[in-house]
Formats: structure tokens, C-alpha cells, sequence
């Protein structure tokens, strides 16, 4: 129950950071559609990629191995199982039942729910590394949806206190695009520098820093969507929540909107040549849980890494007493640098589960 | 599909601003749980009351009336479906089908997706008002909710840029409650004079003003929830993006935590006579998607109010050409105010869900 | 969760027999579909119609009131919610807790799921009085599916073991439709009065008597549902069952084809001007969950109504100890008569979810 | 949406016969529960053994490789994935698109529905080869109903018009579990000797026939599932049907029940020490979707294999013309016989996922 996500088109996550193999089973792909295998690999290498080895040292190179599904390079319709191998698995950095909690990890929650017995070996299947099978869904979404001129882009738009440039109302795919094929993905490569050196300053102090990710998804078809529980925003937001370390996710103006009086943050209405458009785009695109036609704009939270190496206050889960805490092995000082493309492959996932259950793709 | 929320425990929310009636049918309550039906009109009552004038004038009072799944105030354990007549509808002051849609509104998407077919009187099925039958629904959560001794309580944390305290680390059970009972709903009553004074000029300059809301939740059980994709935070995003306006949720430290050093959000844990808790919350009570013992904490931001009187730029459906628009009636300057309860009653529906799927109450 | 039936289009069924009101809400219609409400009227007639005193008493004259989702006759495209009120309920020929369970209902069952808590007077939500909002929904599918030149009929292809013909292989439009405007719902007249005789027999000696009911659809589009979990037949039969009294499902030759050799049970195909259709139809329509555009076919068994007047052996619930059991009051003998319409409801409102979901309908 | 069953527990099944691996990933499968792996491949073989060469050549060895979601034998909670490697496969009994579909297979429908895309080599995702990552699901569901003290049990109780004894009202662990010690899995040996004589004549004849498989649950707990459309019946049938081949399902007295009079069909309750039973059990353990403790009793009928060696009549795809066919290869004649333990594993999946669900496991 816990690790599918979709209506028409679902994705099952599976798979433990330190287990045999991760993966995803992906039911309900639409028939007949090409997918790119290098693109496919140049997309999940943004995920893995690590920059001045700031990010963590596992070599994980997220090679994709189809068992169904897929033909020559074609989706047949059936379900796609795809799996990666996981090789570079170094378990004494670790233990498998952690006795002392990681603070801000799921060590503890996870012990007390499945009483002990889950692997939690790098974090078992709440690792970050969960994130690859959702870049394997979301990426082949995404040539899907290019294929419709939808096109769906990301960039960190800020590391602590240092924030890039925002894709503003309406943005070209040139501009939407861009940011993903540089390390950080930036808008502005200035502001890019500062992150990574500010990265570097607290990676020496053995700490770590959140950050936002801003993601646009733009040329949609106006009415997709639906009121209430079935809203872009519901379903989006549910499918975000599963990024570990998420903690907050907004729409257009979000939480700036509530200083903004109505006349300001409302987003006035123009047509011209029978397009429908609006002067600003507050909305982030949506309008009642339903596309206005408008980017579809969102931002999500991302907290520090909670691995860090400084000393802790934790306790023993067999003695029950305070215990301090260091954690060993180099820890990526800032997750969110990761997570962009990921943010890409869930919003690519959602948007086509709709599209596909509004028989718009089929 | 769109406005059904729950996976043991569902509502399906029906009806229209101006139709005959609004709902709720409510499947997989628990049976024998007596409803204390004064207590549940009192927490209606939050939503539908105005302070002063400023809300909207429509008397809505909102009296559910229960068509299944209630005997001698109990709930039986069959579907419940509670209704609310639609009596106070003025349909002079809206046209059936409105031919120069509201900025910010639904009135374009809707047109869109429903082809022009939709009940838009009132704003229809995305009216303010649906958020009614979701507090029959989780007013009667809530009461089954504080026989475990879990108690959920929400406040007004900031209107424009006047904030109001907030919960901290560790409310009590009556911090938690105490802005429930009071109009508007704060923790600092100063900020609560403040907040109405500058909703009252704003009114006065026919112009509206958002909100954000935070919630907390305690006593929860460790280990409640699931990784990945059915996660506390992916379920509860999911059904507070229900409540037309909001357009942003965050979870313990949320946006603010992004400029935190791990070492500053992360939460050290301590325990002290064998019950485990941790020296801050910044974590908002969930880890992994799952419960960890401390407070729930959520804050939801609203946007202002869209219905403004001032003069806005719109366009006509059926001429294609660019038009002014003014609303005419009164409208709620801030409905972030009446969205308190609201907060409260989603969180608690979808807690009980949770707690009902896990097994902890059957 | 119990009483929901579908996936992009969904019935949400509430009430009780002795409760104020039975209904369902319906999520996810289509917008501006026309509502035939004569149409509707008679169609629903048809399940509560009693001939020759035979049936219940009780006048059950099931009017739906439509509270939302419906505009001058057409579908929204919001929730329809519709509502039958109760008024002929004579609760002195039951008690609320039924001490002593009837055997073959679910008085028992209940009695241990709901704690002793569910209101079973007249079965509670168990009653076939439900199967009347089923026909609302159904009801309201079938009139777009007719417009789509789908039709859905069904007629009593037995009671005890008299046999009504078969649909065959390809029936006409006016074949599939011609029993419904019968009581009893035949195609073989002379079959319906020996089944009419036979039941008058039975309901003398206190007793009642099983029917199965035959259903087809034609005109369905071929490629039509999905292989393994979410087949036709799969979805079919869950809804189905889903009324009371039914204990079996068969599609095509069903049970009778394991007798036969593959060389007698498969299909032979045939291809005229284009055309592709089978020379034989014992698949039913469906091969691999998918239909092939031949009629789909079904029987659905239905026991005997276990509302009998004859001594039965049971035990008091509160006392521990056997004790014998008269049921007072009339009762239909042979429910299996006026189930006929429900089956073609769940058929059409499965089969227009599929379509929807499918994309052919939107 | 297809290939996925379950509510709380999902099984989400993967994999084409010819494809590189079929799998089945596994989502919420409690905690801390043993698999005995020896009796799980015991299980599996039931399911490929042949007997006296009647059945397929292809040799299946079955073993399930774990991915995920195990840990030294024992689940650990997180998502289980396991996969068969497909080794033996002869491609060129096989053309990838067959230009000719073969009758009362899914060619045609899956060439439709899937527009010519579908690797539907050996059958693809419709092959019966499917059922064995069933078999994995099933068999650990098994595993832990059994420490409940929970058994499932089938055997084949008809083939053709040959019919092995019935389990009867009320079977023994014993009476359970003994026909899947046997191949084939038959309560009385002699009927099983005269039905391997009748599959090898039809055998010899290129012929095939169906058969019936009879599955039982016993000790389930009084007052599980829910009533109108998530009962026991509804649930099961949904799953059953997942099995390819099936074209019907009965529970209890199911399609003989109709013949029956109420007196006659209805099971009189009897209580002694406390213990509610009843004296017969037509009801097949159900009363109004929900257990009473008696055991569940379900019937499902199996056609003929499609496959045969004798030539039909179909058509060319690509020509639009008739065209005879002759099926080449060895096929198994009464597929029936091994579909046994897919019964059985679909019953226990479906019962533990109920049983989570209620939480009477978590």
C-alpha cells in the first residue's frame, strides 16, 4: 500500500538500499511508445551524479535492467519491471538492526512499525537510493510527454539563504530545460558557485544544508484535473511527499501569496488571438485542482541531510538509555542537489497517469 | 474519483453551491461510537460563523441532517450519509453559467473540463461551501479520535504578515484547543485584534488578504503511517489541497527548515522513563512517513480570497474578447479564518483512516 | 470501502431499510449527458414491481430525489447524489436487534462485525432494498450508453428448474431488450407463466424458490478492459456480487463449457466486409479480460430468498442456546424476479466506467 | 490498473512468457514472518508438474529469485520483489506478432487493445505462465495464515463431466490438504486415475477439456469483509478470475442452489459450547459478504485449453481474410489440473490482505 503511486498508471516501488536489487513495476503504460535509452540514462545520471566529491562516495551507476514490459525499445502495454543491481554495497559502515537511532531518520519510526525486523541497512527502503526506480518511471514519462510538446524542467532554486533566479510566469522549454543539463541545476551559474561553495563550507564542518527545488511543467491542456481530493495539487503533492526529506511543497505564489492582497495575487485574464492567458501567473497554473493552461508551477522543500557526522543525542533502542551518536562515512551535504530530476520523474509520472485516465493519451 | 478521500475510511463529498443540497456519505466508520451531536454543531459552527460583519452574509447554518448510518446517536458501522439543505440561495446575485469567468477562480478550468455543462452558480461543487460536509465528516473523527486521547487543534498562525505564536515543541492539550474556541482562532489574542483590524481595511478597500493555518496533532502513536507514497505527509497534502485557496502545505520546520544546518533541524532524541521524545520538532512528529510519538505539526497557506469587488481583467467565453469584470455582493475578505476547523477535520478524518487501516481502531 | 463500486466512475451506496432515507453518490459522470427521468422511473419500476401479490408488501414507490449533480435534466459532471426516502417502514414486524439470527442472512454476521451495533431492522444495509440505488446509478449508465448504440438487457433464465431460452449467440437489440418490458422478465412467455406458477406453489407452502439471470451487452467496442486483475469478468463479477442473494457468475458457456472439448468450446473466427466476429460465443465476449465484440454474456446465480415462514432451527444471540425461529410477514418469494434490472444496472455502470476509463467516453 | 490486486496488501504482477523475467512485487506484507522456503518451492512445483508427459514440455523450474522485501528468510515489511528468470524459451515455436489469433485466446483483443505493440510471444502477459508469480504471493500468504491456523485447500473436483467427492460441509485440516499432496489433487483416487484416462484420450485426439477446481478455508474468524461490493464473494471472484482460463466462480451451493427451495438451501444455526455453526453450509461460509465461521466453500470453472492441435478457423490481422490455423507445439490438455494451487494461492492472498485490513494480522 505504502510504495504505489497512481490511478490509471501506477508505479510499485520496491527494493532496500542494501538488499539485492531496487526497482519498479510500472502498470498501465500506454502501448507502441519509444523509449530513448540513452536519454533515459542521461536523465537517472543526474540523480546519481556528484559534483568536487561533495555527494556520497557509493559508485551507484543506476543501470536499468528491463525484465518486461518493453520490446525493442518499444512499451508493449504490459507491465514494465525494471530493476538495478545493487553492487556497491559496503555493509560495514553500517548494522542491520541500528541500535542507536539516527536523529531526523526514519530509524527509530521504522523500528517501532515493523517491530524490528525491517533492513535497515543504509536506511533499507526509506534510502534515498529509492529515488532511482522513480527516476526509471518518471523518465520514461517524460519522453512520453515530450513526444505530446509537454515538456517538465527543474532547478534548485535555493541552498540555505541562497536562492537562484525563478522561472517567472512563462517559460520557454529552452529555459525550462536548461537547468538540467548543468551540476548544480541553476538558472543563474553564479548563484549556482555560491551554493556549491557554500555546500563545501558546511560539508567541512561536518553539517548539511536544505534547500528548494522550483519545477514548471509547461504546455498542458486546460481542464486537466479535478475539484477537491482529485486535484493536479492533491495528486502532486501526495506523489512529492514520497522524496525523502520533503518536508513542504506550494503552487504558484504559495506560501508568498498569503502577504499578497487579492487584487494583487489574483491572476487577471487576457485573450488574444482566441489563446486564453493570464498576466501573472500566482495560480502556478491551476485553477480548482484543474490546468488553466498556464505553467504549472510548483516549489518543494527539502531539509538537510539528516546524516551529518558531528556528535548527537540519541539513546539505545535494547537499553533504553541516552546514547550520543556519530554517524561514520562521508554523508551528501545537501540531498536537495539530487533530488531535482527526481521532482521531474514524479510531476512526469502524475501528469501522464491524468492525461492517461482523461483518455487524452492513450 | 475527484472528491472521494480515504483508503479504509472514505467521504464522498457532493453537491453544489446553489443545487438542493450538499453532502457527505462516509463509508467504513467504526461502529458503536456515540456522536455528541451539540458538540459537532458547535464545531460547524466555527466554519460557518463571521465575526463583525466581515464574512460573507449568507446564513448557512449548516445543520447536517443524518440519512444512514447513525441510530440513538451511534454510528452503526453502515455507510453514514449526512446532508445539508441549500436554503439561503440567492441566485440573483449569479447567473447560471457566467460568461466572463473570475480571475483565480475555477470558473474557466471548470468551463473547460465540464464543456459549459457545470452548476458554476456560487462557484458549484468547488464553493467554499463543500467545505461543510468535510467537518460532518471529520467533527465525527475528531470525537472518536479524543476517546483515544488523541486530540487534533488548529489556529490562524498569520493573516497578511501578522503572525500569530505558534504551537512550539509540545502543546497541551489545551493550547492545542484553546484557539478553537475563540474568533478568530489564535494562540495571542493581540495578534487576533491585529489580524481582524487589518482584515477590516482591507475590506473597506474592496480587496482580500490571505492566511496560513497550523495544526497539530498529539498523542499519536509511534510507528503510525508508511514509506514512500502513503506516508502521514503524502495523505494529509493530499486532503488539505481539498480546501479551495490552499496552495501550499509544510510539515515541522518545513520552508524554514531549507536555511537550517542539519545539526540545527535535526531532532535529538531523549529518553526519560522509557518514553522516548526528541529536544525539538522540527521534524513535525513524522520520520520516513511515519509517526514518531511528538506533535503532528502542519502549517497550510491560503490564499486570499479570489471574489474581490475591484475591477479585474477577464474575458467573455462565447465573444472570445477581453472584458472587465466586478464582482458585485459581499464576500469574506479572508477565508483563511473560516478554514480553521477545516484543517482540523481533514487531519482528523485521515488520522482516523490511518489508524483504522493499521488496526488500532476497529 | 465496502458499499464503492468502480474506478474512474464511482457509486457510493448508503442506507438502511428502516432508516430516513437510502441513496448513493455517484463521482466521476460524464458532463451533459441528458437524464431520460421517465426513462429512469421505469426502469427502476421494474425492480420494485410486485405481480400478483407475489412479492413484498411493502410499497416501495422509489422516487429519487436528486440533491446534486444534475441541471435541468443533465449531468454536471459534479457527484450526483440521489436519495429515496423511506416512508412504508412498519418497524413493529421487526425488532432492532434481532436476538435470534435468520438463518442464510446476515444477522449473524453482522451481529459480529458491527459489535451488535448496526441498525438490522428489515436487514439493515444488508436489505435488497439497496439493490434501488444501484438501479439509479445503473440507471442513469445505460441511457449513455444507448447513446453510444450499447445495450444492456437481461431476463430470468431460471427458476428452481424451469428454463427460460438463451440470448444465443448475436442477439438483436430488440431481443436483449424485449424481456425487460415483461413481468417476469422472459423471453419465453410460456416459460414465465410456469415460472410464475412455480413460485405461487412455493410461496403457499411457506417456502421460496432460486433463479438465475442471464445478461448481455452488444455493440461494446472490441479491446475493451485489461488482462489479468482488472478483466472484464473480473470487475463484472465484484460488483455483481455485490447483490444480495447472488452465489455464482458464469460467462459464456461458464460452467457448461468444462464438459466441452476446446475443439467444441473455442470460438472459431470469422472476418466478412471488414468485420470480425465469431462464428460461436462461448467466451462470452471476453478473451484474456478483454472483449472481442461479440456480445458479452453472463448468468448470475440467486439463491433462494432465505426470508422463509417456516420453523428454522437458530439460536438467541443473547442467551447462548438454541431456540427455533418463525419469520412473520410476507415476503418475496423468489427475489431472483426483480433482481433482473439491478444486474443490468452493475453491468452498464461497469461497463461505462470502463469506457470512461478507457477514454472512449469522456 | 490491470495487473495489480489487493487493498492493504497489493500484489502487482509483471512479466510476458517469453520476455526476460515474470515477477511479482509484494506491498504490505507483514513484518517478522517466516518463509519457509522448501515448502514455498514445494508449492510452486504443484503448480509446473507434469504428469505422465500430458502437460506441457516447456520445463518451468519456477525458483523465485528475492529482490527485496526478505531478510534471512523472514519479510521484513517492506515491499517483496521476486522473479522467475524465463530460461527455456523456444522462440521459434513462436512468431512475435502472430498474423493468425487463435480462437478463445486474447490475439485478437490484446492486438487490438494494444494496437499491434504487445509482445505476445508464448502468450505475453496473458500466459498462463503468469500464474506462478501468483504462486510466490499466494504461498507466503499461506505460509502465514497457516500460523494462524488458517488452511486453504483445493482440489479438482470435476473434469469434463467426471467429478471427484466434494469437501463437503465441513472438512478437517486433513481432508483440506491432502488432494495437493496428489497429481492429480483429488480427494477420491479413482476418479483421479479415470480423469488422467480421459485427458490422455483427448490428448491423443489434439483435443482439450476443462474441469472445475473446489477450493475451502477453514478457522477463518466470524465477522470478516464487508457487505454489498467489498464482501468475501466479491473479492475472491475479482481475484479468481485473474486466473487465465476461468469463466466461472460459485460459492457454496452457488448454481445448484438455484434449483433448491429456502427450506432446503438455508443452513440452520446450531450452538453448542458456545460455538455457532450450521448444519449444513450451502451458504459456503458467507452471509451478506461477511464469514460466519463455517468454512469458505468456492467452486471455479476452468474451460478447455484454447491451445489445440486440430485445425480452425480464424483469420489473417494483416489480410483481413479467413484463414484456417493449426496451433504447432504440445499443449497441455486440461490446464485445469494445475491451475489447483493457483486457486488456493489466490484465496490465502486474498484472505490475508482481509485479515490485515481488519486487523486481526499487522
Amino acid at each position: 500500500m505504502s510504495s504505489i503511486l497512481g490511478n490509471k498508471l501506477k508505479m510499485s516501488i520496491f527494493g532496500e538500499s542494501h538488499g539485492t536489487a531496487i526497482g519498479v513495476s510500472i502498470d498501465g503504460m500506454p502501448p507502441g511508445e519509444k523509449i530513448d535509452m540513452d536519454k533515459l540514462l542521461s536523465f537517472m545520471k543526474r540523480r546519481s551524479s556528484s559534483a568536487k566529491k561533495l555527494t556520497t562516495n557509493r559508485k551507484e551507476e543506476d543501470i536499468p535492467i528491463f525484465l518486461s514490459g518493453i520490446l525493442e525499445c518499444k512499451t508493449t502495454g504490459f507491465p514494465i519491471c525494471a530493476i538495478i543491481e545493487n553492487k556497491d554495497v559496503r555493509s560495514s559502515d553500517y548494522e542491520n538492526l541500528r541500535d542507536i537511532p539516527r536523529p531526523s531518520h526514519a530509524d527509530y519510526t521504522a523500528f517501532e512499525k515493523y517491530k524490528g525486523e525491517a533492513d535497515m541497512r543504509g536506511g533499507g527502503h526509506f534510502s534515498g537510493r529509492l529515488t532511482a526506480p522513480m527516476c526509471i518511471a518518471g523518465g520514461i514519462a517524460k519522453q512520453i510527454l515530450e513526444r505530446q510538446n509537454i515538456f517538465v524542467g527543474a532547478h534548485i532554486s535555493q541552498v540555505g539563504d541562497i536562492k537562484d533566479a525563478l522561472f517567472g510566469i512563462n517559460p520557454t522549454k529552452e529555459e525550462l530545460l536548461s537547468p538540467g543539463t548543468k551540476f548544480p541545476s541553476v538558472i543563474d551559474n553564479d548563484k549556482g558557485e555560491e551554493m556549491m561553495t557554500l555546500i563545501e563550507e558546511i560539508a567541512k564542518e561536518l553539517d548539511s544544508i536544505g534547500g528548494v527545488i522550483e519545477c514548471a511543467v509547461i504546455n498542458l491542456p486546460v481542464g486537466l484535473g479535478s475539484p477537491i481530493f482529485q486535484g493536479i495539487e492533491n495528486r502532486i503533492a501526495q506523489g512529492i511527499f514520497g522524496i525523502p526529506g520533503v518536508k513542504g511543497i506550494e503552487f504558484g505564489s504559495g506560501f508568498q501569496g498569503v502577504v499578497l492582497k487579492g487584487s494583487e495575487n489574483n491572476d487577471d485574464f487576457t485573450i488574444k488571438d482566441s489563446k486564453v492567458s493570464t498576466t501573472t501567473n500566482n495560480s502556478g497554473g491551476i485553477n480548482g485542482g484543474i490546468t488553466n493552461g498556464m505553467p504549472l508551477i510548483l516549489r518543494a522543500a527539502i531539509k538537510p541531510t539528516p546524516s551529518i557526522s558531528r556528535k548527537q543525542q540519541s539513546f539505545s533502542l535494547s537499553e533504553g538509555e541516552n546514547k550520543p551518536l556519530v554517524i561514520k562515512g562521508r554523508h551528501d551535504p545537501c540531498i536537495a542537489l539530487r533530488a531535482v530530476p527526481v521532482v521531474e520523474a514524479l510531476c512526469a509520472f502524475i501528469i501522464l497517469d491524468i492525461l492517461m485516465e482523461e483518455g487524452v493519451i492513450s
